[in-house]
């Protein structure tokens, strides 16, 4: 194997994520939602970036692009549309690299992005010389940040099957999601602008087979060895650390709740406070409670970040304040017990302040633990490459989450600038990406045998 | 004098506030404002019942409308236009009883009106058989919410002369104040519905004067004895103290503060709370020690009314907040040292938790003391009619803070049921419009010589 050239391939990589995150639907701004016309540019884009590494390339009826390493020794894959899909799979099972090519509303030009095409590149660099005991597939789902329908991985559970009859009924001004992968069907039969696997587009909607191609996934569960996603952290925990990686250990269980609390709108000026019911009050002393939970129970986050005064007049004393509350620990058990806390603390605030409180679960769900035997691989890995080997939890969502359902999930996190995301200013340094880069390869190779080694201590 | 029915005319002030309540220029909720077609027919009511207490009225340019009781031993006023506002005023000194007739949006029956219905059945009740040192004069006021232009007093500013050339230019979605004016007189001039003095309306914009006829007023300062206004409480203290009517000593003087806190916005599941800067924290904390100084300043009242939050989504700490802040005192001196420590605490707090803090003085007003000796005449009438006295400040402005720079005033509080107003549910007992009227009627002839008694002990 070459020696590789660790800088030349970080600057790639970064470059790349900046080109990437030139394709936007709203200009001056990057935004690139499910089978938006942006999406289908970067699709077409990336796609591009894996036939020159050498995968073979397919997209799904949502939009997810994948590229899979050829099998070693084997004839080339035909290039027959819909026969890419399913034919490699069924040879070798396959470590899936993955991550987004969807945004947020005005996203920075790394979160998704920077996984997909450091995938790209870990594909590149053992692309030959190296055998290892599985395929690699590198996958950009084209829903994971859910803005189109406020429903979050959309690309990966469509790509694990594990999409709902009644999630295609989820609808936006535009109409429902079956309708949008109904429409992206006819544009897929008049174009083949992007390289489609036009042959495998389920007849979705036709009496032959209604929903089944979308319910089934694009992937069989069997074929995958795990899942391996390389993310920003989108905090500011690795930065605080000064360190440019970290292992994820777990993607944190989360509560949404709605809070109510009503107490009386009076004159802020003829009512002595004694005689008032000052629902902004109850909410403050509340929202002062969860942060004191977070140093109570140890790897707590609760936040009140949407909050809303009624009648909202500077001369009136607040009659109905409306807040969230958002707790998320990468622990179940104690998510549950500061849940607790906080509402007895809640109840006490409203029973002093004789204040109506109204809670409302929003939505719940649970913590996904990473792979123990991936955790210490990327450790060691980590270790090895870093130098330090540090694993925090994961605040907010990923993929991996869905597809922890059905293989080992790992996660690598990446340092981002002032642990700022979903924001223009995103950053990360070209040094911690090859970092990563290095540690990811340090990671898959230690699959293979123990001669066999790219990065070289 | 002949028995006064106090129960039928309380009950009649009770059903004129109720009939005057059905004037509206909103449908379905109690709306009018200065120089709105529901104020000129409520003018033209009201104007009805003041003629029929024997009153004589006019309406000057921005639509006052006041009564006046005839100079008793004299030949008839001159019914000609314009002769009516000067000729009486020129005669003998009066003791000015007035109140508003417009209202908020949404309003209460009782917040103005029932000040100048109560008026007129004073005035009818001093129509005859009893000789008092000055006239009495009745006012309804045309502005004294401020709803069209966001400026209060209008209607007593004009009409006590003290509006500046720069108020005219005060504008809404409709045009200036200067606009409504001309238009106010474009229409009486073409129009007798109301009964407007149209040979006094000032010649507006033209160059012979210009705005000498706007700026110097309706009222002669020496033509006042002093200026008397009975007025919901607008608060639950005298309800709090089971008393149907209380003295005001002052209005309470009025600071108006705008917050901006500036945290930094970040990631709610993915930034420790160690890492953050919450600013709605700051300002939680910060609205819970205004309640702790209204403890520490007997008397104060200080209030955060309004509250917005940026960028106002659950899962995102919020990186800005902006808050009203509203403190009063009777006393101008406590009010100012409730401030120096409020902005003490507000900037420990910044500094503590590392936010960013700007504050910006939006208004203030001094406070303005009733007059001593009104104070105890009312207090003893209130004393001889209810068997208590009690004093307690306003918190709220009334028309008394503009008339407090011509002459002495004073005023009389009613207790309102919860303390409640601005809102449809606002209600005066009859009960108590009766004590208020008679306390009212006690304190007038109090002026008056000894062994004449209108009440009766």
């Amino acid at each position: 194997m070459a020696t590789i050239d660790w800088k030349a391939r970080a600057e790639r990589i970064s470059q790349r994520s900046e080109r990437l995150a030139e394709i936007t639907d709203e200009p001056g701004k990057l935004t690139r939602t499910l089978l938006s016309p942006a999406m289908a540019e970067a699709t077409q884009l990336v796609d591009r970036w894996m036939q020159e590494a050498g995968l073979q390339t397919s997209t799904d009826f949502i939009g997810n692009l994948v590229g899979r390493t050829p099998d070693i020794g084997r004839e080339p894959i035909s290039q027959t549309p819909g026969a890419e899909r399913r034919t490699p799979n069924a040879k070798r099972r396959a470590l899936l690299i993955g991550s987004h090519l969807d945004t947020v509303r005005d996203a920075g030009r790394f979160d998704g992005g920077l996984g997909v095409v450091l995938g790209i590149e870990i594909a590149d660099i053992f692309r030959s010389g190296f055998d290892l005991p599985f395929a690699l597939m590198i996958a950009g789902f084209s829903d994971e940040e859910g803005v189109s329908f406020q429903t979050a991985y959309l690309g990966s559970r469509a790509f694990c099957g594990l999409l709902r009859p009644e999630d295609l009924e989820v609808s936006n001004r535009e109409g429902s999601l079956r309708q949008l992968l109904m429409g992206a069907q006819t544009r897929r039969a008049v174009s083949s602008a992007i390289a489609l696997a036009t042959a495998e587009v389920p007849q979705i909607g036709t009496k032959a087979e209604p929903e089944f191609q979308l319910l089934r996934g694009t992937v069989d569960r069997d074929q995958l060895v795990g899942y391996f996603e390389i993310h920003i952290e989108q905090g500011p925990v690795l930065e605080d650390r000064n360190l440019p990686v970290g292992v994820v250990t777990a993607i944190a269980g989360q509560s949404r709740f709605r809070f109510n609390w009503t107490g009386k709108a009076a004159h802020a000026g003829t009512t002595p406070v004694a005689l008032r019911k000052d629902a902004l009050l109850g909410a403050a002393r509340f929202a002062l409670r969860t942060e004191h939970a977070c140093s109570r129970f140890p790897g707590l986050v609760a936040t009140v970040g949407e909050l809303n005064v009624s009648p909202n007049v500077s001369n009136v004393v607040p009659g109905r304040v409306t807040h969230s509350l958002d707790v998320r620990h990468q622990e179940d058990s104690v998510r549950a017990a500061a849940i607790a806390w906080l509402c007895q603390e809640a109840d006490q605030i409203a029973a002093e302040r004789k204040l109506g409180l109204e809670r409302l679960l929003v939505q719940e769900t649970p913590s996904v633990v990473c792979d123990p035997d991936f955790i210490t691989r990327l450790a060691a890995a980590t270790k090895s490459v870093t130098g330090d080997s540090f694993q925090l939890p994961s605040g907010a969502g990923h993929d991996a989450v869905i597809f922890s359902q059905l293989c080992p999930v790992g996660m690598l996190f990446v340092r981002c600038r002032d642990g700022l995301s979903h924001h223009p200013d995103e950053f990360v340094q070209v040094g911690d990406i090859e970092l990563a880069l290095r540690t990811a390869v340090r990671f898959i190779e230690g699959f293979g045998r123990q001669d066999q080694n790219v990065v070289g201590d």
